[in-house]
């Protein structure tokens, strides 16, 4: 299945509506310590993945797709809030090529960004037609909570040696793929879908959150500097237990996984350390692995659709998730 | 008028619900890393202040005040993210006598600590009745939008050397007077009062913001540090410009303040330099100046409700205003 040129196109369509609709939700500029970094930010672009799926589900279930704009715009806030302070916790300097917000102004300045993304978000959320904003509300504001707790246990993490699969994919789970389950979900709440449509969208929108973050931590070792925007691998230096690193523990004899800690024990990835890293990770397939788990997942959230939605209503969804499986960033 | 026994047991009676609705809203307990610091911070307690309000203007309006506990809680919640962040943004050490969430912990916890408190209070809102569920979510947004201006505002004003007493007044509405008039306001609507019931509301929650944050920057000064639970002189110490401050500078001599600006500049503040500039403030009538706004700011607050409601409905809160008036800390 190959992607076609009417959907490239409409895909740019719909990301201009939410880039537009984006920076008016941000369009104050008083006082101009809150604001200008919160438009900087949103400038940066990005791929609006949440925003894209939430129109997209809202158009399977056979609605009017501009109804879902501004919740589909709300959880796109809201995922830069999370981003904005991940970036101050991680330390990171770089996103999407620009220095982060902590770093051209400061931590202050960027807690203050993220915590205003949050009431611009709601702010958003709340030009939904109300015969669906309440439900709306309550699932968008669980999608905040378990956000929080992902990111909480990614940190706590950190400073542990061992990490099981199952961990890993509970902590992303709450981190990306609740987010991503909100927008699919939500976009199917919107357009009034019958409920299997619903829960059918939200269990799509878990195993594409799911394959995303696996991808995310694939791309932070093999994807280039430039491509990516960022540090390359980060993830590697802070000590994240992400699914890549977790199967080279479990894949790697003990030596070659001694080695490895060796390396990361001196906090500096520098690519001759990287390109070693990678040979290991050759050697015992962890990126075939890898990326045979981001298929499978890609495979289940197909299947969800499928399982109630006809090909013509699907069509949509199903050419966004082979999207997620070939990306480059 | 004095504070009538009665009023005080049922204001005593009124803080052990809310205290008990609070922790019952944080009681998740994984991550702990999560739970541990909200949990941690609920429990230094606290005047309740805001979610008081919200209740006893439920009763105004002559409705059942429990209707209006899962509001009043969300604000709350709201006012503690508020809390948290600034903290770590004023660099404080110590809150209500406890160190706070970052220094006890780190700033990393302390950001997800407020972030989680948002999300948090969202969940306790979405248990307003439905009948004015959407209005009240509405406001509340407006609410976070607010606090975060006011405290970006706050934060630019460190930086400046003049600020007017009209952008003191501008800066401390956003970020003190709309949360306490938006607690006022909900309690009326919650209790679906009339519509200029809800305005009268909203002008006293909005001078009574204005007193107390008076009152806060005089106690930084006044007050002794036991009883304040936190660094005294501290807004001195960082250069916030507040109230007194800025009346302090108005109503000395350029000799005067030349003077205070060189004790400022040792940017550490014991008690003899605190005493010295206490000694500058008595001479000019500083802090005269200062409680007679405060006692102007609660005189309209309490016009603001005789104009509209009976004085056996207004009652409380008129009683709960003289309370602000005489607080020690």
């Amino acid at each position: 299945m190959e992607l076609t040129p009417e959907f490239k196109n409409n895909l740019l369509d719909l990301r201009r509506q939410i880039d537009e609709y984006l920076l008016k939700s941000a369009g104050a500029s008083y006082p101009a310590s809150l604001y200008q970094p919160i438009n900087y930010f949103l400038e940066f672009g990005g791929k609006r993945l949440r925003p894209l799926l939430t129109l997209l589900s809202c158009k399977a279930v056979g609605a009017d797709y501009r109804l879902a704009l501004p919740a589909a715009c709300a959880i796109e806030l809201l995922h830069n809030f999370t981003l904005v302070h991940d970036d101050i916790m991680d330390q990171d300097s770089l996103r999407r090529g620009h220095p982060t917000v902590h770093t051209k102004w400061s931590e202050s300045v960027a807690i203050l960004t993220g915590d205003g993304l949050i009431g611009l978000a709601y702010r958003a959320l709340m030009n939904t037609p109300a015969e669906t904003l309440q439900q709306v509300t309550k699932i968008f504001t669980e999608g905040v909570i378990r956000v929080c707790e992902g990111q909480a246990i990614d940190k706590d993490f950190e400073e542990r040696q061992q990490v099981s699969v199952e961990e890993y994919f509970d902590m992303i789970q709450k981190k990306t793929g609740e987010l991503i389950a909100v927008s699919t979900e939500i976009g199917g709440i919107v357009g009034q879908g019958a409920s299997a449509q619903v829960k059918a969208l939200r269990e799509f929108g878990e195993a594409i959150g799911r394959a995303f973050q696996i991808q995310d931590d694939l791309l932070d070792i093999v994807s280039s500097e430039e491509v990516l925007g960022k540090d390359l691998g980060s993830d590697l230096a802070q000590g994240k237990k992400t699914y890549i690193i977790i199967k080279l523990k479990e894949l790697s004899s003990p030596e070659e996984w001694d080695n490895i800690q060796t390396i990361l024990r001196q906090r500096r990835i520098d690519r001759p350390t990287l390109e070693k890293i990678k040979a290991i990770m050759t050697k015992n397939k962890v990126i075939e692995t890898t990326v045979e788990q981001i298929r499978r997942d890609i495979h289940s959230a197909q299947n969800s659709l499928s399982s109630v939605f006809s090909p013509a209503q699907a069509e949509e969804l199903m050419q966004f998730s082979l999207m997620i499986l070939h990306r480059k960033y």
